[in-house]
């Protein structure tokens, strides 16, 4: 099949790869904030124009918002076709004071290049253009039959795509869905994760009095929206960890004694993940390992709070308005909707008397669990196992791809969760990084993938 | 005694009152930013040449931070001595976008001079100034023996002022104190201030991990500092609006039926209050007037909060710190220093695990009351009427002066505190405004108040 005349082009082309990956990191799409919108439409054309150069046929799918990369080559009947999802768009890089380098010029330090994007999903979605570049430019032909869907609305949670795939299942059909999006359990431990989490994201304003007024002429007579935002986000989790909205936990189906023998054999050094992290002792919901807690029970951060003066030295002012961002992590069976409802019923009952609360609910989606016993999977962990020299491990992860569940509502069809990350990659954070090798042990798990899932059929 | 040739010396040079005003409220002398040092310096010399220039004994006194103004003229043997405090420093302009002027370019508008210092306390300050220059440009002389002492860190409880005080207890030293840094009842009804709050002022830094984090992969797992702080400020106050800080109330002597009498019989109107502020309902510690809880029980507020991601749309980051800045005002024989302790036992005490908590005390200050059977306040009460054509109310007010317990303590002095302001000035918030008549009318009646004291001997 020619697996090595593939794997010495990914030989002969590591250089050149790395250096088109940097040029796409080179670009801020960052979807969230409109300034950047004329990059975003940049990085859409610049995925656009290799699917395109590599003989794929591609079209820019106009949004309300962002544009989305459609690519489809189908010249092997009789073969399965597999679905490449992944996103050009990246999370805001602020705040920009602890980047080591900016991030939106890619640097490499100790093997990893660093940049906004460079793990997440620019560096993993990337892996699959190379795979198949690999197979055209040597077999000259796909084992398979595979359809591109690069989206740009990923990290804002947008409803394009989800217009797109509904109106075009027929289009978009496959037998296999491949995501890139995750990270490996730890370096040298490469995995596919069979759970993820789901998504309910809020924001929320409160306001006082029409202006900011002086604390000791006015306090104690007036609510202060800062008290009240903070008794309100207080209000959501209890001291024990639990979330305490009522109805959250309704849907959730506790671990059973195989579920949670499956997180103890994992191996896992909470004293390793301390170190890591700085800090002196872990804290999650009462009654749950550190890996249970991350992978499969429910969860409730506060993302950003804002109010009032935080200049230099003490001002004694009563301000007239705060807000906050703030989301829960949702387990299997946890409704979204459903989840939304109890928390704005929560948070009407909890705003104090004398503001006014508005809740605004930015995305939602359910959490999933996936099928080990099937083709595709067993196919997936043979690559991966070619490419890395050692088994995946199958793991649950916090994060949320509510595209999985997308998939599955209208296509019908289950996604292989292959991640070449790692958990300390910064995601999110400042000084995200990937690692090369990773990068490149990626593609060559996609290219075998290709070969694998041919034989499915 | 030369009331009218006074008189009509205020009224022929009213004009360049105000223009004088309006040079020193366009000097941006905000103490607690160290970026306009160089114009608090220019407020102080602003200061100091205007005493100087009406023939005063004058001098700037350095400290480690901003200087002091001090002035004398002593030439009333056998009279009183009257010291006259003030100051020159103002709270920060920020936030910026609600001013409908530029906080520091004075704009005139019905009848109102707004720009930050308006009222606090430029204006108000400057008003003991005309009317020492007043007598002396007419009479001649003053009436009595007058001091002089401004400073520039009031709104910074900079801790220089009693350390100069301390030091020139005999300097220093006088009959009665002057102050106007506080607001009449209502537009029309003046007020001689019986009674201020204390103050104590925190500002809370909260630390998780070593760097921000993808909240799916790590949420729930580490505690979240914004989580953290929001339970730690939600903690201090109860839905009740009762402090629950331990050992909090046990200095408050609760309001007998005299003291509910006096609250009850000032002519105030709830639903007048809340339409000004906007609010459909006011908000405090039950079992309390809105007029008692802003004059005679302490209160808890916070002022700013910060951490995360403030910026568009939603980021599902952990960050890794978080703070905010919050302060409780104080009735008499609470204890700042106390307080500060009970203070500092409770946050540790409500720290949740898995974060560092530190906590810095920015300045504390007692709660007052004055003695109102005194000559001095008599003096006062005649002077405000002759000025303002009606007798002034006696009203306890929720800011807080800490200037007058250090007088008290080092010169053994009761303050006369006369404040020309108005409760809708907005000092320390933006659109911060002072009236013209109220400006005049105040200096006219600190230009009688010298002659009446003067009589007191």
């Amino acid at each position: 099949m020619g697996r090595d005349r593939i794997d010495a082009y990914l030989q002969t082309h590591a250089n050149d790869f790395e250096e088109q990956l940097k040029a796409l990191l080179r670009i801020p799409s960052v979807s969230a904030q409109p300034a950047h919108d004329v990059d975003t439409r940049q990085a859409a054309r610049f995925v656009h124009d290799d699917l395109a150069a590599m003989g794929l046929k591609t079209e820019i799918v106009e949004t309300k918002r962002h544009p989305l990369v459609y690519a489809e080559r189908l010249t092997a009947p009789g073969k399965p076709t597999v679905l490449f999802y992944g996103h050009y768009d990246v999370q805001p890089p602020e705040p920009l004071e602890p980047w080591k380098s900016k991030p939106f010029e890619p640097v490499v330090r100790d093997g990893n290049v660093y940049a906004r994007g460079a793990t997440d999903d620019k560096g993993q979605m990337f892996t699959h253009l190379k795979a198949a570049e690999a197979w055209l430019k040597t077999v000259g032909e796909l084992p398979v039959n595979v359809k591109f869907l690069i989206e740009g609305e990923e990290e804002i949670g947008g409803e394009n795509l989800e217009e797109f795939v509904a109106k075009n299942a027929a289009k978009l059909a496959c037998d296999y869905a491949v995501i890139s999006d995750t990270s490996q359990f730890a370096p040298g431990e490469p995995a596919i994760t069979i759970g993820l989490k789901g998504l309910a994201y809020f924001e929320i304003h409160v306001e006082g009095a029409n202006r900011d007024l002086h604390s000791g002429t006015y306090g104690g007579a007036v609510a202060n929206p800062l008290n009240a935002l903070a008794e309100i986000l207080a209000s959501l989790k209890g001291p024990d960890g639990r979330v305490r909205v009522n109805g959250f936990y309704d849907a959730v189906r506790d671990l059973d004694d195989s579920g949670r023998k499956a997180f103890a054999d994992l191996p896992f050094s909470e004293e390793e993940f301390r170190a890591d992290l700085g800090v002196r002792e872990t804290f999650g919901e009462a009654g749950y390992t550190t890996l249970e807690r991350k992978g499969a029970r429910p969860t409730c951060d506060v993302h950003g709070l804002w109010g009032g003066y935080s200049g230099d030295g003490p001002k004694t002012v009563l301000p007239c308005k705060a807000g906050a961002k703030f989301s829960f992590r949702l387990v299997p069976d946890q409704d979204p909707a459903a989840i939304a409802r109890q928390v704005r019923a929560h948070v009407e009952a909890h705003a104090p008397p004398g503001v006014t609360v508005e809740l605004i609910s930015h995305m939602g989606s359910p959490g999933i669990v996936v099928d080990v016993d099937s083709p595709g999977f067993r196919a997936a962990v043979k690559a991966i196992e070619a490419s890395f020299g050692v088994a995946p491990l199958f793991i649950r992860e916090g994060g949320s791809i509510p595209v999985v569940g997308l998939l599955k509502k209208h296509l019908n069809v289950d996604t292989l969760l292959l991640g070449w990350g790692q958990n300390d990659d910064n995601l999110h954070g400042p000084n995200e990084k990937f690692s090369l090798a990773d990068f490149h042990r990626g593609i060559k798990a996609i290219a075998h993938l290709l070969d694998e899932l041919s034989r499915t059929s």
